[in-house]
């Protein structure tokens, strides 16, 4: 029975990855979910949740990191109106580093170590065009970095077997997607869940989409930087 | 006689870009080089400085603003040692933005509408693995994040005939770049300089290689994000 820790959990696919089936199998005994209180933006709560879950698994290591947690904000104007950005990065990028870091012994010790960092195409800068139309320069600028970051561990850590990747979980219908996303939270979770279940060695360092039938936006491929 | 700001020109290259032939032209006579004070971590600095240069060029704006400034650290092990993600991201990522958003009314105001900023190959996601040998994953990721900040400008005032663009200065004997860099400083700004000068309205939202005969790794051509 793998351990996995999912940040962000509380609301949106954070929630929905605890609940989807797939997990809900590994943990269907209820008292195999525990809620660990956590602030990515805070390396001192960092630490404090890092106590807590050697607590929870004293002998065994944690096996995934789902790195869910993050903000997203619209910047009203032009580019130069973005009020946002040191935010955004602070919290999406170093605050999700400050997670890694702390967890990889953890994470060292477990059988797995799948790293999976939650992203976006909108953090696409090859593509960035084609995301003209959404007023969120800081989030983007703060996923092209994630994805960054998410490259270099993957890189650093290839030889101790982690896998380290990026993924889009599709436009869901949450408090961050709004009411008009193109899937549920649980459609969006389930698609995540399918590629951190494949994702093997040969998937360290890649941006992959999800894959939901009948969505051509949603084909299963990988993301250009 | 275009009016042109470089950033962090105390030393390296933006020393350099100043004594450069080209600029040199554009300044022949000294009172035409005025040194002004700015720290692109300080938001207040930065304003007083537009201050200074609104005062010097009273009628004309600003036609040229070359992000120059920026820090540069190593990290000891592996990627999780990295302590300097936040600081990287503050200065070279925040800072550009908030230089740039500040000088904006005065760029507007010019004839040329040129921001280039200073990045480096070693920001390209793509290429990361090629890279991998420089134990600088905070600077990288600082460089992909000033990238897409950059691209995000081009896209927002491409209709107000702005031309933004990242240009690699190549590797380049300088404090930063060390005694071992492929170029002299002055070779360096000679070759931003050309891409400077002949970028027009096509180059936008561009990650441009300097050209540099005699040097495969130095085209001139498009660098991947």
């Amino acid at each position: 029975m793998p351990n996995v820790l999912i940040t962000g959990a509380s609301r949106g696919l954070g929630l929905e990855l605890v609940k989807s089936p797939d997990l809900g199998e590994v943990c269907s005994d209820n008292t195999n979910v525990v809620f660990v209180e956590m602030d990515i933006s805070s390396e001192e709560s960092i630490l404090q949740s890092v106590e807590t879950v050697k607590s929870l698994i004293p002998v065994n290591g944690l096996d995934i990191l789902i790195n869910n947690a993050g903000v997203h904000s619209w910047t009203n104007g032009d580019v130069s109106e973005m009020s946002d950005l040191a935010d955004q990065l602070r919290i999406n990028v170093t605050g999700t580093h400050n997670v890694i870091k702390s967890y990889l012994p953890l994470l060292q010790a477990g059988n797995m170590k799948k790293v999976i960092n939650i992203s976006s195409p909108w953090g696409s800068t090859t593509s960035a065009r084609s995301f003209v139309y959404a007023p969120c320069p800081a989030y983007k600028i703060s996923k092209a970095a994630l994805n960054s970051l998410t490259v270099q561990y993957a890189l650093s850590y290839e030889a101790n077997r982690f896998i380290f990747l990026c993924v889009s979980p599709g436009w869901l219908r949450t408090d961050m997607g709004g009411n008009d996303g193109d899937l549920s939270a649980e459609e969006g979770a389930n698609a995540v869940i399918d590629i951190v279940s494949s994702a093997d060695q040969d998937s360290n360092g890649l941006f992959k989409n999800i894959c939901v039938p009948g969505y051509e936006q949603y084909n299963g491929k990988e993301i250009a930087w």
